[in-house]
């Protein structure tokens, strides 16, 4: 009884992309705890963070009470030309697994960053710009938000500096390319261009990097550099904000065919798609109104959810930045070097940490060759070639599914594919060469590294 | 006067993809010259064709008549998990260009194969698939061909080899990776499992191959191995057939904001898209319903509308494949090793010869550099990577508003964007570099390879 009614993609008008981003802490009853200034151990006060951050940007990151925020129409203009981006109902793939259930997916990599991580990018850029800035710095890791970033900045024409992992560099010349294509400066890291990545190549010469690494250098060259801040691609509540578009859209997108998820599951990182996926789900779930499971997935290999402490920690490898208190791993923690795609940083949103730690959300960590199998699978059934961080919320609907399979019950999954995989062939080839393997953190090496 | 209620995206509803396709022929007042048999001069019969092509589709091949041909369901099926394609209205490039013009783009790259080829790929798997064959081949260049009907083929559960240019296979690692993680087995052409690879690799051992070479390869495998057949990807009447819904779409998207273009605008290789976009406005020209300007834009690297000639040729390397009449360099024609980018075929789609014989259409050709110039341009505005072949037609709609500037006429153009350059970073690299050059293949040349 696949009611055929439903479209294979539902894409709203034009004139529902959302007008006012969604700030869940308005609706939580436990607030996410604040930044910590490390030095004194007190919460950081807004100044505090001006010298790092761009002020309105500071603002949004600090608000917990304003429930819906205007989005400023040079950002709803840039939204037009590529959202409301499409919920696509999944026929294909509920027909390969032969499940019952009722599989959707918002589908975030229909623009030439090939992810969602443009959505917040625009918005930083944009106020970036408002504040009469010089330029912005960033790191990247995979790579998705140095080139959301990258097209955010040359719409405005504003100068950006991006410290790339070393390892993403190197393994990853094409996305270096697209980053350059769209006019911003690359410096791989660690760099002795900071104080940060020369003391941390005084120590690893022959590092290939990693993000919290990376965040250090970015944050010490915004602060040393006349007219630069910094601004970060996750984990910040002001990202969550801005990605609430996601949900909204999808959200609505369900509700114009009668649907509403029984489960929403998104692959989580540092939180950002996550966050803005399930925002208006867990809105209804905070006031009493619906109560849909929401399931995390993250990467075995980087397991802060499902095996972090949720304590203070600071955001970045050299300890420059605040401390946040939020599920981590520690920050000096590093994925094994045969971990391949993104969400490999070492902490989680604050914001879904403390829905996590109050019960409202579930977590569980898949292993890679597991990810790129629901991915191989998904490519082939929807057409769709996903990034490898979008595919481990394949593998969590696709198990969801197939429980329904075994159960007979017809449940409505909804979940997040967060971009595409173009630049992410290398890992590909590994699985489909049966060279890929699954190395997860020992217990013992977690708690070396532990906050 | 930007009529800001036109918005940024046009994207038709699902119950508005085409329920038939357009075949331009049965307008044509001097019809497209038959194939010739090579040995006897004559005309080829369907039935000479059957042991290289899909029956149905020599039928589609042969048919100068029926103008509507019903889409079969379970192709309407494929279309509608991406299709219809967005009409883009490119209020950014415009307003970067400053000028009057109205610039539309249809954007074929929304889909994982990157490109429009995916319109036929999935018509000629169908065809393969009902007509109980075994499997098929091709060749594929630049790549987009062999991704798009390894997609189609795995949704089939049809085997597929295919014959990848050898240049393409080696600079192109990933753009292997995605047609093999879709299934397809691929051999580098020329090589050594068919005798015309074998002849070629005799006479030249260290050849990157070419288009033409790897189109014998293919139609000797097929024709030497039971149950299997032939399929290209452009040039033939019947692939223009399948193509006609981006047309189709087109103008149904422009005229449900009272749009209709003043000059229709596509990049010109083999001719796939070209045909597919202008279908229903040549239709118009043909019926005197209305007059738009159509343009070819063709690389001048491989000039054949603009510098070749209209007569009968071989459609492959090894003249192994029946004569067609169309504008050539001579099969054995090769651009020039620094050649970027796809639109490499000696040839061009018979259907579109005769139209710029018969004075229906225009052709431009185009300096590589000044193609990636628009490319770079177009993506920082329009943020969305073009491919390099798609970029032939930014160049194009660009000069054409670019006149519009100068005389102040407000023009509607549209132009067609094929496909995504997420594989072709290496040219962008040698374009922002400023390594990329342009090497135009010489009057004397050229007539080496004369037809």
């Amino acid at each position: 009884m696949s009611a055929k009614n439903i479209p294979n993609r539902i894409i709203l008008p034009e004139s529902q992309v959302p007008q006012q981003w969604y700030n869940l802490r308005a609706d939580m009853r436990t607030k996410p705890a604040p930044f910590l200034n490390p030095g004194t151990g007190e919460p950081m006060r807004a100044e505090e963070l001006y010298p790092v951050f761009c002020e309105e940007l500071v603002r949004q990151e600090m608000d917990d009470d304003t429930a819906f925020i205007d989005i400023p129409g040079e950002i709803l203009d840039y939204y037009r030309t590529y959202r409301p981006a499409p919920l696509h109902r999944a026929y294909q793939l509920e027909k390969a697994l032969g499940t019952p259930a009722k599989i959707y997916y918002k589908f975030e990599g229909n623009n030439t960053s090939g992810s969602h991580k443009l959505n917040s990018a625009i918005a930083q850029a944009y106020y970036a710009k408002q504040q009469g800035l010089r330029g912005i710095t960033t790191e990247t890791g995979a790579g998705q938000w140095g080139t959301a970033l990258a097209m955010a900045c040359t719409h405005f024409d504003l100068p950006l500096i991006v410290y790339m992992v070393k390892g993403s560099f190197t393994q990853k010349p094409y996305r270096r390319s697209v980053i350059q294509t769209f006019g911003a400066r690359i410096v791989p890291s660690p760099s002795d261009t900071t104080d940060a990545g020369r003391g941390i190549l005084e120590k690893m010469p022959d590092t290939s990097g990693s993000l919290g690494c990376a965040i250090s250098e970015a944050v010490e060259k915004a602060v040393t550099t006349e007219g630069y801040r910094y601004v970060l691609g996750s984990v910040l509540n002001q990202v969550l904000l801005h990605q609430s578009v996601i949900g909204l859209e999808a959200k609505a997108a369900m509700e114009s065919v009668d649907e509403y998820p029984d489960v929403v599951v998104g692959c989580a990182g540092g939180g950002s798609n996550l966050g803005g996926l399930i925002a208006p789900f867990m809105q209804d779930k905070l006031t009493g109104k619906a109560n849909p499971r929401v399931v995390a997935v993250e990467p075995a290999s980087c397991p802060s959810f499902t095996r972090g402490r949720f304590a203070y920690d600071f955001c970045d490898t050299a300890k420059i930045t605040p401390m946040a208190k939020m599920y981590t791993l520690g920050s000096g923690f590093i994925p094994r070097a045969n971990h391949a795609g993104g969400l490999r940083y070492h902490g989680m949103s604050p914001i879904l940490s403390q829905l996590y730690h109050d019960g409202l959300m579930e977590a569980i960590s898949c292993e890679q060759t597991k990810v790129f199998e629901a991915a191989a699978l998904f490519s082939k059934a929807e057409g769709i070639l996903p990034a490898p961080e979008s595919a481990h919320a394949i593998r969590g609907a696709i198990d969801e599914a197939l429980l329904c399979k075994e159960s007979g019950e017809a449940k409505t999954i909804l979940f997040g594919l967060t971009g595409t995989g173009y630049f992410d062939m290398s890992a590909y080839e590994q699985y489909l060469s049966g060279t890929m393997t699954d190395e997860i953190p020992t217990d013992e090496e977690l708690r070396a590294f532990e906050a």
